[in-house]
């Protein structure tokens, strides 16, 4: 297994930080991912756009397409 | 099924909010999506852009391409 | 046949919305679409750019990439 | 053969209108064309950039990828 | 042969236009291209940069990815 | 195997600086990466957005569809 | 052999220019390509950013999603 996705793998029920183009973090349990376009579920997941804004989630999915990185 | 799939599938026929680029957001009943493309079809769908305006929609078909996130 | 096409297929011949990016809008009868690149064959077309413009076409190819929703 | 297709080769040799990404449009000769990309070739083609400048050309290979629409 | 690809082969050894996203565009001999990416080499090509820079180049490969047309 | 490839492999265990679109770059231990989309994991990562700020990262995983260059 | 790799493979070992988008340009001994992507390994890098900056790199591996032109 590809080390990128085995780190995805191993961060599964773990609190990552995703980073998305145009200014949007976001906060959550990595609850789950596919493979190969990375699109990612969140759980308890917190929004942050430009560091300001701060929206509550249950549950995201996040499309791969946008993310520049997981942070686990 | 992947986990970004099997959430998607279990949230038809309920309410979702899908985040889209360009500062566009809607709100409405997943009816339907296609795989491996995420295009969605939302019913009684609202649109937000800027977080301002406010358009009904009895039906639409959302391209997945321009999703940051889906949220059940 | 997945959701999403079967709205489209559902809408033939009926006054369609077709939102495209860069502020791009576009009204008419859907008359036709292809799989998977979803470009769709719009009669009567009325064009509307930042909401002001307004252009008339016999007929419209709108190339499926730009599309952001297609409302029935 | 898919309708948008159908569309396109009903317009060779008929003057189309080619909007592109970017403020450009092109009028001219449709003179061919190729799938999938919609790349297209216009004779006789003029090129208008955000409605003001106008350059002729005696034939241009047009890269599908920029088209927004094509009307016949 | 699809009638872009048959222009472009028969422009070889021959002045071409090309012009790109970003605003820019080159003028040189056509060398060679390949498909379907339709890179292309210009020999002694020059480079005009929103009209105004004009930089000269024995030999370049451009990609085709940044193509809006090319004009034989 | 290829130059560009087999320069990352090279540099496993090694630091590198990645610089990616939007102003980002980070420098960390290159700890892994896959094949064709260049997914990299980089472990003690530092990053620096538009060369001011500055956040430490354990481990992230860097997408591959934003990277501009890869230093050794 | 298509012209465009030809001449990528005949520059192997000599100083290239390599166009980047976002103003961004490359000098350096091409040491390794790949195929289709085009990335590019560059040796004795020099970097220019908007024609004014100016940072050296040994060794760098240039994606070639970015690449403009390629001048031998």
């Amino acid at each position: 297994m590809d080390k990128p996705l085995k780190i995805l793998h191993s961060s599964l029920n773990k609190r990552v930080i995703v980073e998305l183009r145009g200014g949007r973090g976001y906060h959550g349990i990595l609850d789950g991912y596919d493979v190969p376009h990375m699109n990612l579920v969140l759980k308890n997941a917190e929004e942050k756009i430009e560091g300001k804004e701060n929206i509550k989630h249950g549950t995201i999915i996040v499309r791969g397409d946008n993310i520049i990185y997981v942070s686990p």
